[in-house]
């Protein structure tokens, strides 16, 4: 039937460029952007023997930290590889603490199997231990573990959150406020959703802080053509590394106080915080002490990841997010939404149920854990203060401290005939910088414009990830590559 | 502070029943509706202490096969836990086969880690081996890897071939054509996304067959009013059960083909076939069968799935998509949605990765895995073989065999006097009959009405995932039950 004559060779798709949905065709997505795919190619040039002036593309585009060598925790795998494997619960090389979290976990899943399908908001012992682990973070805030939803990662949480609060019809006026610069998922997810995006610039002079003023200036200006509904903040920040002073948080919510603004507070990088003179301070901490008339009205959901902090396990999907204040029906349109979708997945909740209930100094496996734990983030630490004052000292480059999160965000010079070259192009400046960058040396950075900046500035994200020996070459790369472009295109220096 | 003059409480929320998005709100998704809220509550007071007629809930309203009890196939459980801790790689008590699969897994993986992100469409050699599966299946149709994307269970597959079409703006005017009885996923993803809904019924006088003359009126009717754009079909069927044949299906794509309809094909069943003179045939096969001028043009995308078949790995979150003749554009921009919620969870990948890499006749754990794997097949074969004659047995239930798949959905009989009964209290009358059959024996079943079905027709989704001798209780309450409540209604029997 392979030879039949092909006598009416149908031409048309149904799905095209021009029937696809244009809000997704409005999606952008840097961090996977452009400039990863053309990492790729170049990857699998060299693969198949092709030669570059480098031996390796070295991706510092996204925190992936495993794939950039970092070492998962012994003791979250251990229960992790119990709960999947449980006849491994008879095996002597297994901690007895790790055990007794496994069985736990499993009491908890259907059939004590992390083959089930659990509630769509998460197995109801790790909600607890979340709550428990929330309430001692905040020092005894309260927290309900009915409150507590387990997601597939942060980003589903984020979306899911937006997906309530974005109407499809209403859709282009509901107005969502985002830092900028933003980490790409916020404006992905406002694309899709044909929502409005209300920029809120941070203040790139005072080492990234938000601005209460510049809140209000965003706001008003986008009363004129949008109702701004939702304040979306990254705390730390990402890509900028800022951590919020509580004075800030407190701003920031009595403004969404006034305001009636529903606030997301994405505090993924809530354990990566490295300047000695910073705190990570929850939103929903802050909230509580601001007194009972906000902290009984501010509608609040703040994020959590297994992705980042000293874990950085991406891969298992994990999270949960904390609603503040949701009506209650609200609330059960939020689990009808989620039940679509089943439930997260068991063993990224099994993962996230160990960083928030991990071992205590009473128990055999601290040490270990202690060790391991301080270890990532004490490199993580050096990794920022290495990575701030080699980008400084280059010529043309200024870079604020890398106070929390896994990412620096210098601001590079780019000199007017590379910013013209790039128009020529077609393209942005620092998106030319990004490319020429990865040809030249291998290193692939995603350009600022990719996370929005001031116009006629230009940065890109770089993760801090590397190892200090690779981020040491890796930053004299970027050094010598920024010196050489500046030459190229300013016949100066 | 929490003393603090409350003098100016706010009083209205932001995000309420009245600003909800209201496709959220149109969203129904029995599987998890009403009657399993219900359920949870009963279960609850059971372990309070309270007293019911029953000692326990058996929930058979979803197709959560551990839960129901069913073991992991153990292959799988070794592999995964060789891939989440790999110095399980020194145990000798982990065979062979098991190592090679997670060490090959773990080199596809960045720091060779399950903790790190994949690329966005999957780890390259897990889509390798699906396409190297399918063409097995498919006894020789070539599959070209690049055309696979892993999935985050089958559901956000589904969700995310949607998205791309169905057009924001434009959504009340895209006609999507769904099975009746239908998956409610779908009926949910339709409502979310605001498109319409185009029902075309099958046959449940003809063993829930799908009727070609039926398609054709479904399509017709819905012109009058919108613009049909794609077909979905569930085969093996769900909640219908039925397998379909090669001639149905090659008049469906014929259909398709001229009609230029994008096709959506549930195949998570293929392994769940247990009619003798039934046989899962895939909708790629019998396209490629039909000639080029329909394999080379007929847009098409299988689901597939590791929480059915015999693994049933539910909690895992894993699964895949093949996706034929998509526009090379289109394709770009579907990558790009994936990539913004990154990757599916690792470990789902590699539960499908051994899926379809199972221990081959020539391997040491081929006896074990195959004694496994028939054992919950030959089981399934059994309960649904029981299931029906059971059903078919109680006066006022007619219940189509169970080919395939994990349901039965036989329609009940409800007297005139229970319909009124429900109409005044504003549920469906099967709700009613449901409620009342979880209240007198704690039996979970979700209401024919949940997943559509012909007026005046009713019908529940009981799954046949129990054990024989639970199943046996469980029938023959559901016997006794309704046999009692057509006495009550009708005074008869």
């Amino acid at each position: 039937s392979l030879i039949q004559k092909n006598d009416r060779l149908k031409i048309n798709k149904t799905l095209t460029m021009d029937t696809l949905n244009p809000q997704v065709k409005a999606v952008e997505y840097a961090v996977r952007g452009p400039i990863v795919l053309k990492a790729g190619e170049i990857e699998r040039y060299l693969e198949e023997g092709g030669t570059k002036p480098f031996s390796e593309v070295i991706k510092a585009n996204i925190g992936d930290a495993h794939a950039m060598g970092q070492q998962p925790i012994t003791f979250l795998r251990q229960v992790v590889a119990l709960c999947t494997f449980p006849e491994l619960m008879d095996s002597p090389s297994f901690p007895e603490d790790a055990k007794w979290r496994a069985r736990r976990i499993l009491q908890g899943c259907g059939g004590h199997s992390l083959g089930s399908y659990s509630a769509s908001p998460g197995v109801e012992c790790i909600r607890k231990d979340i709550a428990a682990y929330i309430e001692q973070r905040d020092e005894g805030v309260p927290s309900d573990w009915e409150n507590i939803y387990l997601t597939t990662g942060a980003s589903d949480g984020i979306m899911t959150i937006l997906r309530l609060l974005v109407s499809g019809k209403d859709s282009s006026r509901t107005g969502v406020m985002i830092p900028i610069p933003q980490y790409p998922l916020y404006s992905a997810a406002i694309s899709e959703m044909d929502a409005v995006q209300v920029n809120y610039y941070l203040d790139e002079d005072n080492c990234w802080a938000l601005d209460i003023n510049e809140l209000h200036r965003a706001y008003q200006a986008a009363k004129q053509h949008c109702q701004p509904r939702v304040i979306c903040i990254i705390n730390p920040g990402n890509p900028t590394g800022q951590v919020q002073s509580k004075k800030c948080i407190e701003e920031v919510l009595h403004f969404a106080y006034e305001e009636n603004l529903f606030v997301m507070s994405d505090e993924v990088y809530q354990d990566n915080v490295y300047a000695p003179d910073c705190q990570f301070h929850s939103f929903k901490k802050v909230l509580y002490e601001m007194g009972p008339e906000y902290f009984s009205s501010v509608e609040l959901v703040s994020f959590h990841s297994t992705s980042k902090g000293y874990t950085g396990e991406c891969g298992f999907r994990g999270g949960y997010m904390e609603v503040i204040n949701m009506d209650p029906e609200v609330k059960a349109q939020l689990v009808k939404l989620l039940s679509v979708r089943l439930c997260p997945p068991l063993a990224g909740q099994a993962a996230m149920d160990v960083i928030v209930n991990p071992p205590q100094p009473e128990e055999h496996t601290f040490k270990q854990f202690h060790q391991e734990k301080s270890s990532v983030l004490g490199a993580l630490a050096e990794k920022a203060k290495l990575t701030e004052q080699i980008l400084n000292a280059v010529p043309g480059i200024k870079c604020n401290p890398v106070q929390g999160a896994m990412y620096a965000f210098p601001r590079i010079f780019i000199p007017p005939k590379a910013v013209e070259e790039a128009k020529a192009l077609g393209m942005q400046p620092d998106m030319l910088y990004c490319l020429r960058l990865l040809e030249e040396t291998g290193i692939c950075v995603v350009p600022g414009s990719g996370f929005g900046q001031k116009d006629r500035t230009y940065h890109f994200r770089m993760t801090i990830l590397p190892s200090i020996e690779k981020l040491n070459v890796l930053l004299g790369k970027v050094r010598d590559f920024h010196i050489s472009f500046l030459k190229e295109y300013s016949g100066l220096e």
